[in-house]
């Protein structure tokens, strides 16, 4: 059994200190704690409906999210989590891929188990992540494609990226956005660019579902392109029946219920505030900005395993230890926004061992 | 939307001529009918789980596979349905693959996908689809691995196959089995290789867990072997997270169901010998030995899409059209053993159609 270097490592963890993984308190995965209602009728009809193999054409899933986004339902390639469909590009893009750091590894390590070649550019740390643009143009010539994710992983801060979307145009490169945190953002509108899926080409966009909707185990993800071309590749190469039917199902569901949408929207509006108030109060760290359901930390004069040691072993709270993103360090953790209650225990462990 | 070739299209045929998917009755794809009892209780305990992450390792899931077939956990690579393990497998092999025909599509597709040599070798149709063990050895400086499902879709028949795991040792060549179907077998222990996997390190098994357990849509299998070489390359392309907390939680109690796993096997010996019974009786076909859930049929005189769309259309009885397998043709259709009442209505209709 290893670390894998990922967020819930809950059961590793567990394991490791003899601790029941019931009692752990996981704020090193990014999810949504509220759950739409209704949800143990539903997963009994993807029960009656897994006696029998999926939609290998998976026709009705692909409408669900095409009428969730607005989108032609062709245009769409459903995956068991946003990991299938980042490892299906991967397969079926140019040799020269730009990655913009720190990031999700598993951009990275997809690339390479395809043979590409991995470029990485750096966010600009002391500007909250910012996307530095004139250095992606001057070295435009050295990559065919670029991932970015936005909001990103782990800082959570969502960007403006119509400007790299048109240089990237203007170049004839392939942009490939991960946007699996942009339902937490509040003004999604503003900065999803799905609203380009049609007009751009060359534009490939990449949700995981189940972390806004609370059920990573599910397994639900998809890719949205109106790149005929690379879809078909891409289906040329995807194995059949990779979504289980109860995330098929679910689909029918989850999508429609706006209100469920919104409250959990208009929750961590709230709760970022309260969150991010309440962390600048503390002393010896440095919270980041944030759009989303997770929050990057740095500390001034503590490692990041020596505090993830700490909360975990008196209070049985997990975080996530940042040190190994790309262009991070032994500083960085990352600490999901959980329910209130959970959140309010993360700030007085956090105030107590480093001092209000 | 596309017939992607495989059985258990039963969304395409029915958006084709215009049915509801609830009322065809699905000979084409090679489920039991039978589930274990409290599956219910079971998912729901899967939904408290799935607002996490399934544990990245898969401990208890590798645990409660290896317990079932009495092998060391570390031995076991957990997969989203045998699929996933094909595909994972066919990364990490030698470049030229002999695989025995005809047999399941998708071994050779993933192999092509990977740039692998194919050489296919013949079951011989006239010999309820035996190995010529001879032709292989005769052939063995000309491929790397070789590929067979035991018992064999679509003809069904469970072949002793010691000779061809020594003779494959003997040259140092990988044997694949995939005994998805083995289960169905009554005697099960003399036929599956199972009991050779600490024994011989050429030996890689693979099976689908859903098909003999009911449900396909929950997506579980999982490939077996004591090369730890293999299996480090495996887990090194391997995806995170591809099996959903659905299927981790359910290999807690399916396999531990012995009376559920014996009455499946005792029914399917007797449906067995009904069902060929009552088909030899029917004129202008021929029906093939089985000793697992579907049987191979070829027609004297009539050619399979006709008889699958005369099934089809005025009862609703879906089968699978077998003539895309490798060296089968247009005179060959496949059916499942189902329930006792679904078995008789299928008899009815052939009787019907085909003459008593």
């Amino acid at each position: 059994m290893k670390d894998l270097g990922h967020g819930a490592n809950v059961d590793f963890m567990a394991k490791a200190f003899n601790k029941n993984t019931k009692d752990i308190i996981d704020f090193s995965s990014n999810i949504n704690p509220k759950l739409i209602p209704n949800l143990e009728k539903y997963i009994l009809e993807g029960l009656n409906k897994s006696t029998s193999y999926p939609d290998i054409n998976y026709t009705s899933l692909k409408k669900n999210i095409g009428n969730y986004i607005n989108i032609n339902p062709e245009f769409i390639i459903p995956g068991n989590g946003a990991t299938e469909i980042i490892y299906l590009l991967m397969k079926n893009i140019k040799k020269r891929l730009a990655i913009l750091n720190p990031t999700f590894s598993e951009y990275e390590r997809g690339a390479r188990l395809n043979n590409l070649e991995v470029i990485n550019f750096m966010l600009n740390k002391d500007d909250e992540f910012s996307v530095n643009l004139d250095e992606i143009e001057e070295k435009i010539d050295e990559f065919d494609s670029l991932f970015i994710c936005n909001p990103n992983n782990p800082n959570g801060k969502v960007k403006n990226i119509e400007k790299l979307l048109e240089l990237m145009s203007k170049h004839n490169k392939l942009l490939i956005v991960d946007e699996t945190f942009m339902e937490f953002v509040y003004e999604e509108e503003k900065y999803s660019l799905i609203k380009y899926i049609n007009k751009y080409e060359n534009l490939f966009i990449l949700k995981a579902v189940t972390k806004f909707f609370g059920m990573p185990g599910l397994r639900l993800g998809y890719g949205v392109t109106s790149n005929k071309k690379l879809i078909e590749n891409i289906y040329k190469y995807k194995e059949p029946w990779t979504v289980n039917s109860f995330a098929d199902t679910l689909s029918n569901y989850i999508f429609n219920d706006k209100d469920y949408i919104n409250n959990s929207k208009a929750y961590y509006l709230k709760e970022r505030k309260y969150m991010l108030n309440a962390l600048r109060k503390i002393k010896r760290l440095k919270a980041y900005d944030t759009d989303t359901n997770f929050i990057l930390i740095k500390l001034e004069d503590k490692k990041s395993e020596e505090l993830k040691l700490q909360l975990f072993k008196k209070s049985n709270i997990l975080i996530r230890d940042a040190s190994n993103f790309v262009n991070l360090d032994e500083s960085y953790i990352r600490i999901a926004i959980k329910s209130h209650n959970e959140n309010q225990l993360i700030l007085k462990e956090l105030n107590r061992i480093m001092g209000e």
